[in-house]
Formats: structure tokens, C-alpha cells, sequence
């Protein structure tokens, strides 16, 4: 099949997703429909959705048809971390970004948190809390969330759709994360970051990340010499 | 066909070239043979094969089989721009999220790069000035491929996959950057780049990365008011 015949398919669904607003988690009119407006064939109509639904951009539902993935077309995997050989160096090249993009991320979400984005960021650090002190590895997942949620907060959607990419792809490491102090570290800098946040602080914010991501290279580079 | 299947089979396939350390730009073996060693059906390899170059991890040069691709699995689009509506707002977000990046990199730079980087980059900048006083458009690939340049002699994997794809992202809006003014600063504070990097001083370069990108953003600024 033609792949550039294809690739004008797969603009051509794009472009009728934007002109006829079909919204995340909207349906797409059915394949006899859709594949006649456009003018395609059927087969190449096919291959174009397959490829839209791999780039994340639709999503099929089993038995109910095609819809527009709320995913938006982000990759899950934009780094290609799948291939990367030399995962180490990657990661502890993403804490280096990590250290110059969080600080400022902290500071923008003092002043753009909304009061339920604040409640939510306080809640994720207790549970945080409650997981080291129930010795689970529950805190994992609820770390990105909180530094996710914290981006999100800032209302940059750069900083919004890249950290919790970033903090996924090395919380793998976390999980060796056993250390009692530096456990304590996180809880005592987690707190003052939610309260710089809730007291609207964009310096003190911006600190109390700083301090927090000295904390976590730190720990990351004695983990890596062991 | 049962998608998780297909899922598997793409799972097997990229074990199969990293346990045989098959390197981007390599030939795969035929579908026959691999798929009869990977055990699995003709119809979900070839799907399977499919969902793996539009993830640019393979690649099908025409009559000549299925590669190892260069691009080693990175999306083209990862931030998913090709469906965002309000294209201004994450052209703005990316300007400050570049802010905060880019001194950093520079000063990265300044410690980190080549020799033949050094040169590169120099060569880039005279280049730059050229379509500057040509007044043609080539200064806008040129510029991305500067940036980028900088980036990669960071030494940092993640600054230098993230800013290429940020700054190419944002190029449509250098296209209008036809402001005399801001040429001539553009040119004047390459040049200061340029220097630092030579001098291997991680602090000029770092301060005249920093004002380049003020200046940018203040052009972004000024430009979507008008």
C-alpha cells in the first residue's frame, strides 16, 4: 500500500477531528461514513486508523467503534526510553533537567494553584506520609503524582506534560529509594513545599524544591556507585 | 485481531533487537524467519511490525526490507502538537520553559563540547548572520540547528533530545521575525555565546544565553499583542 497515500489519510481524519471539533472521548463517525466523506479506500482507511490509534491520537473501544483518545496524540513514550541502552546516564541526566525545571515549576505553582489543586497537592503528600510509614511501595506512584499535579498546577503546559513523562520514566529508581533518612528528608521538604504553595510563596517554594531535588540527586548518585 | 497479541509481539520484537544488539540503521531478518522464531502468526506480525515503524522504532526501506530505525523509537510529535488547539499559549509555555533550560545548557556547553562541536557552532553563528544580511529565511533552520548544536555538546541526553523538538516546534514563530532591532541583538549575543563556549567559561556562557532568551521572549511578547 502506498505509505504516502496513508499518511494523506491520516492528515486528512486529523484535519476532520479540528474542523468538525470532535472532542477527547468523543466518538468517530463509522468507517463506511467516515472513509466515503474523505474519499479513501477502505484498506487505506484502515491502515490511517491504525496509525492514528498508535500515535495515540484515537483509541478503539471494544464493540462501541472509534473514539478520539483522550491521550490527545502525546506520545507514551516520546523519549524512545524503550530503546535506549544506556538507561543510567539517561536517568541521571533527566534528574540534572529535573533540578533546573522543578524549582521554577514549585514557584509558578505558588501563584497559579487553584484552592482545589492545593487541597489535592496536600492530600497526595499525607498519603505519601502514610505509605513510608506503612513501609509500602505505594509511594512511588503517589510521588509522580504529586510532582505531576504540582506541574500542573503551574499552568505551563510544557512543564504540565513533560515532568510526569520524566519522573515515570525514572521512578524505577525509586523503588531502591529504602534509605530511612532520606526518607525523612522527603517528608519534612514535601511539607514545606505544600505550605509555601498554600501560603502562595513563589520564593519559598522555589527553595524548598531546590533543597528537594539537591536531596534526591544526592541520593541518586550514592545509588548508583553502590 | 486481540490487540494485547499484537502488544506481546511488539514486546518480543524489540527483545529480540536488543538481545541480539541489532543497531539502528540494520537490517531486520525476513518476516518468515522471524516470525516462525518469535512463534507467532503471519497476520499479527505484520501488525505488530506495523505499530513498530509508526514508533519510528523500524523502518521499511522499499524493496529492500525492514530496518532498525534511526530515530531509535523517539516520536516525531511527543508533545502531541498536532492536536492542540491553542497553539499560542504552548508556543508561550515552550519560550518559558526555555528560560529556564537554556542558560543551563550553555554553560553545560562550555564545559562539555568538542572541539569540532566549538567549531561547528561558530560556523553555525556566521551562517546565521549570512541569511541575516542575505534577508532570507534560511536563519530559521539555522537558528534550530544552532540551539540544538549547543544542546548535544551538553553532554546531557535530555537536553538534547527535548530542545530540538521545543525549538522546532516554536520555529513557525521565528518566520515573523523580521524586527531589524532584534536581528542585530540576535547576531551580537550568538556571537557572546559563541565566545564562552571557546573560552570554556560556564558563566558568560550561561549569562548571554540568558539575556538571548529574555530577548526572545520578549519579541514572542510583542509579537502576539500585534
Amino acid at each position: 500500500m502506498a505509505q504516502n497515500l496513508v499518511e494523506q489519510t491520516t492528515d486528512k481524519i486529523i484535519e476532520y477531528i479540528k474542523n468538525n471539533n470532535i472532542q477527547p472521548g468523543e466518538k468517530l463517525p463509522n468507517e463506511y461514513i467516515l472513509s466515503t466523506d474523505l474519499d479513501v479506500g477502505r484498506s487505506t482507511f484502515r491502515e490511517a486508523i491504525r496509525i492514528l490509534i498508535s500515535r495515540n491520537i484515537l483509541e478503539v473501544r471494544q464493540g462501541s467503534g472509534t473514539y478520539v483518545s483522550d491521550k490527545e496524540g502525546r506520545s507514551t513514550d516520546p523519549f524512545g526510553l524503550t530503546m535506549i541502552r544506556d538507561k543510567t546516564k539517561m536517568i541521571s541526566d533527566f534528574y540534572d533537567m529535573r533540578y533546573v525545571l522543578e524549582p521554577e515549576v514549585a514557584s509558578l505553582a505558588a501563584i497559579h494553584a487553584t484552592d482545589e489543586q492545593i487541597n489535592e497537592i496536600n492530600l497526595l503528600s499525607k498519603e505519601i506520609e502514610q505509605s513510608f510509614s506503612a513501609g509500602n511501595d505505594d509511594h512511588v506512584e503517589l510521588d509522580i503524582k504529586f510532582h505531576s499535579l504540582i506541574a500542573k498546577a503551574s499552568d505551563n503546559m510544557a512543564y504540565s506534560y513533560i515532568l510526569p513523562i520524566i519522573n515515570t520514566s525514572i521512578s524505577l529508581f525509586n523503588k531502591n529509594y529504602t534509605d530511612e533518612d532520606a526518607k525523612k528528608f522527603t517528608v519534612k521538604i514535601h511539607r514545606e513545599i505544600c505550605r509555601a504553595i498554600e501560603e502562595r510563596n513563589p520564593l519559598s517554594a522555589h527553595d524548598a524544591m531546590l533543597v528537594h531535588m539537591s536531596n534526591n540527586r544526592i541520593a541518586f548518585k550514592r545509588l548508583i556507585k553502590k
